[in-house]
């Protein structure tokens, strides 16, 4: 089973500090939330003071905003290529819903802050991580909606279906534990199974 | 549309002034997360001293266990009782997923501390709660594997099948707003849809 570490989601990110720093916040904002979590827990965590933590990143903020903005690029472009490959559109949902569950349990430590600490985003980054979050969504109800428009799948409420597909995916996160579940790439394809049901996919799509 | 305020979970707590601090305990927690609050700010919140909430709950851990096993004995009333009502398991699983969907929406406040605090529990709280989530979660795959058994449902793995279930409910509470989605009763009718086809229920079932 491979592990996507947070490192992994920032493999431009230099100097290694500022990789350190985004781990080290990483892991301080899921044991004890964003809120309680202090620069100095951060600092500390990655083995450095907090005057040097401020060269990196001016304040807790501007970490949080970076672990989301990454996290939810990473999630689009997965989202996009995926809506865009080839084959029909059945395929390509099987593709999305795969690749997406798999990155929500993979990457479950990370994802539970990108999706849960929304709220304590600055407004002009929760602006820009809504604008993502919308063109996920838009991926997803075109993916959809060019299925019904093909009669490859049969659904009366193509914005519900839409929301319960990520759903779905995006709660991965919240229970995922490697130890007790099955590998993250396993659980993409039995999600990627009901989701087609779920959409009414022609048996023979 | 109802709203199930917190006050509704608690309808039996007494004195008032114990369910006011369950009702500011959810505020606070909701607001700035569980670790970043003080039981000073959620006496402040219930208009109380810091002494007065010591009189009815010993500690920050207690309100929020008591919030937790509200929560999640609400939830295990309501799927038991669909699991166990009138109707083939078609018709059952349409009002569990009705009821645990439509309960999230409403309470969806209460419902993310219920789902996303688990961690914060104290070891004894943390296995009763824990305890109540295994029942839920056997009610849901006792249903649909009574509804396999039937021919009603056709679904290669019921495991997989009713953590997708509990999932799309849960998941509910981190999405929710009142102003930007439809009432909880209608939500939860169309998600009681998409499950039915995920499980592959007949049309005449």
């Amino acid at each position: 089973m491979t592990a996507t570490t947070p490192a992994d989601l920032w493999p431009e990110v230099r100097p290694e500090a500022a990789r350190r720093l985004l781990l080290a916040a990483v892991e301080s904002f899921a044991d004890r939330g964003y809120h309680a979590t202090t620069t100095r827990d951060i600092a500390t965590a990655a083995g450095m003071s907090p005057a040097a933590l401020y060269v990196h990143y001016p304040s807790k903020a501007a970490l949080l905003s970076e672990i989301s903005r990454t996290g939810h690029r990473s999630t689009l472009a997965l989202v996009e290529e995926a809506a865009a490959g080839d084959g029909g559109p059945a395929d390509r949902m099987r593709t999305l819903v795969a690749e997406f569950t798999a990155w929500h349990a993979r990457a479950h430590t990370v994802a539970r802050i990108v999706q849960y600490e929304l709220q304590a985003l600055p407004p002009d980054e929760y602006a820009a991580v809504a604008e993502l979050r919308h063109r996920i969504e838009e991926a997803v109800r075109g993916l959809i909606g060019e299925g019904v428009a093909a009669g490859v799948f049969d659904i009366p409420d193509v914005r519900t279906a839409a929301r319960a597909v990520l759903s779905l995916g995006i709660d991965v996160a919240r229970w995922y534990h490697e130890r007790t579940a099955e590998p993250p790439e396993e659980l993409g394809r039995r999600y990627a199974d009901l989701v087609l049901r779920m959409l009414g996919a022609r048996a023979d799509a």
